[in-house]
């Protein structure tokens, strides 16, 4: 595996032809706009270049395919090289596209994950980036290729997909510079803001609606849950991946500085994802009941009833609260 | 009254000695940040000042107060000069500064709202900027005043509070290279924007519990409405002014075009805030009931009870939906 500087892959880039772009399954918006953003780029240069992922657009990021020339869309049998964009590990392109995970077929990673697995011939590891979009960036501007406003569109929902428009600690000074260009170039930020941040599905909503019921505070209101059960996933018609908002509700209320979410598992027992302030240490408390995580974030699994599983976290907020 | 460019401003506060600082009634991050940060500057210049609001400093944004030099502070019956900043009318100073609203009282202010009404002696009027915190730094970088990290925390306050973290349609590029330089400057950023955005108080969370009840859809989910009654407000102890981020809930659904809420008036009636997608004009709906407001958010009152308010209101989105 052969470390590259971004020079030295515009420059490969810039030889190459017939480019298929590979993005990480259940996509977010930064391998989206990583892939979409650079096959458009390669297209301006005249080039064949496609993309392909395991798992569909999601439909609130379909206008990344918009700057895409049909003439010069290649479908993966026809690809001569394999780029990867926001790939940490060769897995999480999906079981579908296994044959591109083994003996280095991927001739070029592209990637921002400190925790980046090498699997590629050559790799781009910019890891103090905030988004794999500010790399497809800075690879485009040496490229010499024009940032067009649908390009500008992707690199934008990149960024602000993985900042949390600008509000998580990754955030950089680099983030907003880019932003600036990228508004400059023509971004349609503002709708692709209110797609990704303030538009909630019906589900959700429901959802939300019953979850905001079961919120309690414990620990003198230092500590609050919130559980989500299957029936009320299944009344509303909503997924587990519709609650991933919801998440953050406990530890947002003012005073709280540990939140937890409870969300019941099909097949019984509890999901539990922790949120906390910068006194407490999330990962330690999952870790009680073997799970992990980050300071702030960290997730375990609770194979108890509702109710013993409830009074073992409380258990454990109530140490780590005496010891903050 | 007599218009400035920027750089008269600076010459004008580089000259003054004793300045009294004026910000809005009810407070928000654009006029605190702006008044606390140019009072920083002028501290920073050996300059006595002082500022003077209606209302307390709200408690999230007590940092602002932070730089400020104790021995330099000045109360208002020394002030020898008085600058308003972000203040488009004089009544907005709130009855209780009356003195400062007569006989041109404000010998300078500084403004960034296209309605203001001239009631100083000199006006800085940059009707383009997003925020006024964005005429403070300008106006600083011309009085060659160095941005430390507290006044980074006050413009970064104002320049997030009102393109609410650079989500609204009033953002700009410059926003964003500000914003990229306030971060480089020390800004407190991340807890700003989760001060700001993400803490609810108890007694929000307990509102929004029991608002969300009432989420009702209408003309088949292109419009939605969300009533809070004075019972629910006195139940949980909140004040209309807790209602502020809930008005946007009905809106954020999928598919609705148009968002109303519809709040309790203590003497009897409900005001109705509007908020609707590009196709439908907000203040049109309200026109109708004698309200007015913005193309996409607006409001009105209507003396009626709820089910007779919510037939008239959903009688105007039918007829507004159907010409959309």
């Amino acid at each position: 595996m052969e470390l590259l500087q971004i020079e030295q892959a515009a420059s490969l880039l810039l030889e190459w032809d017939r480019v298929l772009i590979l993005c990480h399954q259940n996509p977010d918006g930064d391998t989206i706009g990583s892939g979409y953003g650079l096959c458009q780029a390669l297209h301006q240069l005249g080039k064949r270049a496609g993309v392909l992922c395991a798992d569909p657009l999601p439909r609130k990021m379909a206008f990344a395919a918009e700057g895409i020339v049909p003439s010069l869309w290649i479908p993966p049998e026809e690809a001569e090289y394999v780029v990867s964009t926001d790939i940490a590990d060769c897995k999480l392109m999906g079981a579908v596209l296994d044959k591109y995970q083994k003996n280095e077929r991927v001739d070029l990673a592209i990637d921002h994950h400190p925790s980046h697995r090498p699997f590629a011939k050559r790799l781009l590891l910019c890891s103090h980036e905030a988004a794999n979009c500010q790399i497809i960036y800075d690879l485009l501007f040496h490229m010499k290729c024009t940032i067009t406003p649908s390009i500008a569109n992707c690199l934008y929902l990149g960024i602000s997909t993985d900042t949390g428009c600008f509000r998580f600690s990754n955030t950089q000074p680099k983030t907003h510079q880019l932003a600036a260009k990228l508004m400059a170039a023509g971004a349609d930020w503002f709708e692709i803001n209110r797609n990704l941040f303030e538009t909630k599905s019906r589900s959700q909503i429901a959802l939300e609606q019953n979850a905001l019921q079961t919120l309690r505070f414990y620990c003198g209101g230092r500590a609050a849950a919130l559980v989500i059960t299957q029936q009320m996933l299944q009344e509303v018609g909503a997924t587990l991946e519709e609650t991933e908002a919801i998440v953050n509700v406990p530890k947002s209320v003012e005073g709280v500085e540990i939140g937890a979410t409870l969300k019941e598992r099909p097949e019984g027992g509890f999901k539990v994802s922790v949120r906390t302030s910068e006194q407490v240490d999330a990962s330690a408390i999952c870790g009680v009941f073997g799970g992990g995580g980050h300071i702030r974030a960290a997730g375990c699994l609770i194979k108890q009833p509702i109710e013993e599983a409830l009074r073992l976290l409380v258990g454990e907020f109530e140490k780590a609260l005496s010891q903050a």
